[in-house]
């Protein structure tokens, strides 16, 4: 069986290691289309923070306790260039993570398109999951604020959402990533991530092509929620929801995604038992629901996840 | 006053050591002008050993004890790298000499030409010599050898100058670097540092209209001899003399560079001691020479060569 999942950085990684799980155990190939709004030219460099996140997470060389980048990092060379004030001071380049940096703008100065050079970059681990950027073109997320448009990093990392957004656009056209549209087409499952349903995910659904695929596929979709309880699990994504009027809630950001009978998305959603009373208001909106613990806290619980989206999308 | 010294790498920051030295207590200007021969694009990254290597010496920050790169050097990135097969294995890239190729090649990136990104890489410390490259087109050194052409760091780092070097030649067409030509010709005193008389002072010579300027400057040309009783000071410049059919003899570099009387570029070269009975000889060929203890092995010594160098323009 072949399973396509959507999804951002963080919380896309922990959930991709229980699909890996599941498809380890049961013989699937996965491919993960991975957001490229966050990404950016940063010293010269292209930093592609969803890839590299989802890449050392599966390979397990990601700093678990920090959230972010490598364990073991440095800033040997963050320190060389913040001396001359190149780079962002507010962002970090740590010196293992530059490696990667490095060596996938080599490859784009060459001319190799993003998806083949994070999939050159993953090669050197057996991730068990194929790394589809969702474009290979640059299609960089902006916040517009009442201050003036902002790098999404910048609102981000810098300012840590704090200025209120009015807007999110994606900066360039793009066109589907190699191999993104036959991953969707060819899926016999596709997942939504419980990623940030704005900026993450909304993200890859502005690529020219995609948004119509998932709509045109004939794998069930299922989506997972990022928001337990009214509150998002990670990071600043209740900024991001209300920038686009939608309510920090599971059932809302359902909604949002929309119905596939209605045109819409999903064919069933998943969301916390803290939320099941939310489950029939979701269903009576033609999305089949079902609540379950939903935390990606360790292996048991993020394979148990994983196993339950795909018997979702089966059943 | 105003002083213009032609530079390749390591012997010319020694050298120039010793001409700051002089500068600071009589309040002369330095203008280096330095080759770009050894530079290279390796791993996406514009790399300039020779710019590099002054630097840092005159910033003090150099490793004194290897010869080259940054003191307490580590090679973080430079281990990522190479699990990507990024880069060249036998070209060691540390992380904070990394700091620097990072911040030039994304300035030159955004249009910079090489010299203005020298020179702010340069403005972190007071130098008290302005760093001027020879040109700021790309104008690398390549080896011809039976075995193929190489790239000047391949031959000289890789093979350690084994593979025998028919020729050398200069890829590209260079102009000089902004200020260059304006350094020599408002120069009064011109100085060729003990650099490789091929592939660092020859590869100046060889951008445009730079050995014109020299032969039209006001100032006296005086050199110094990199070949110390038969033998190269460093590195296998022996190699490069040998492949242009020029003996290891401090006579021999003279006679290769010229006197000034006959379209050549020197008015005086200064030999070792050791190298005293070459001395009539050399002035016979219409070059005034001077016979003193030539090694740069420490301040004092520096700066005695350099007052040397300055007192035999002048005199």
């Amino acid at each position: 069986m072949r399973i396509a999942v959507l999804a951002g950085g963080v919380g896309g990684a922990r959930f991709l290691l229980g699909v890996r799980d599941v498809a380890r155990r049961d013989g699937h190939e996965v491919d993960a289309i991975v957001n490229v709004g966050d990404d950016a030219w940063l010293a010269g460099l292209r930093i592609t923070p969803d890839l590299d996140s989802i890449m050392y997470a599966l390979a397990g060389v990601n700093d678990a306790e920090r959230g972010w980048g490598r364990a073991g990092e440095t800033e040997r060379v963050a320190g060389e260039l913040a001396a001359w004030g190149v780079g962002w001071p507010w962002f970090t380049l740590g010196d293992l993570d530059l490696g990667a940096h490095i060596a996938r703008t080599s490859w784009l100065r060459d001319g190799v398109p993003l998806g083949q050079a994070a999939r050159r970059l993953a090669a050197r681990w057996d991730l068990g999951v194929t790394l589809r950027p969702a474009s290979d073109d640059a299609f960089e997320t902006w916040v517009v604020t009442d201050e003036g448009e902002l790098h999404f990093q910048e609102w981000w990392t810098r300012h840590r959402a704090a200025l209120t957004a009015r807007a999110f656009v994606q900066r360039g056209t793009a066109a589907p990533g190699e191999g993104v549209l036959e991953a969707i087409a060819e899926a016999d499952v596709i997942l939504l991530a419980p990623s940030n349903p704005v900026v993450s995910i909304g993200a890859i659904l502005a690529v020219r092509g995609i948004r119509e695929a998932i709509g045109g596929a004939t794998a069930p979709v299922v989506g997972l929620s990022p928001v337990v309880g009214g509150a998002v699990l990670r990071g600043m994504a209740d900024a991001c929801l209300t920038a686009i009027g939608v309510a920090t809630a599971a059932d809302a950001v359902a909604a949002h995604y929309g119905a596939r009978r209605d045109g819409g998305l999903l064919d069933a959603w998943l969301v916390d038992e803290a939320d099941a009373a939310l489950v029939p208001g979701i269903e009576a909106g033609g999305i089949r629901a079902r609540a379950l613990p939903l935390i990606l806290r360790d292996d048991a619980s993020r394979s148990a996840i994983a196993t339950a989206a795909i018997a979702a999308a089966l059943g």
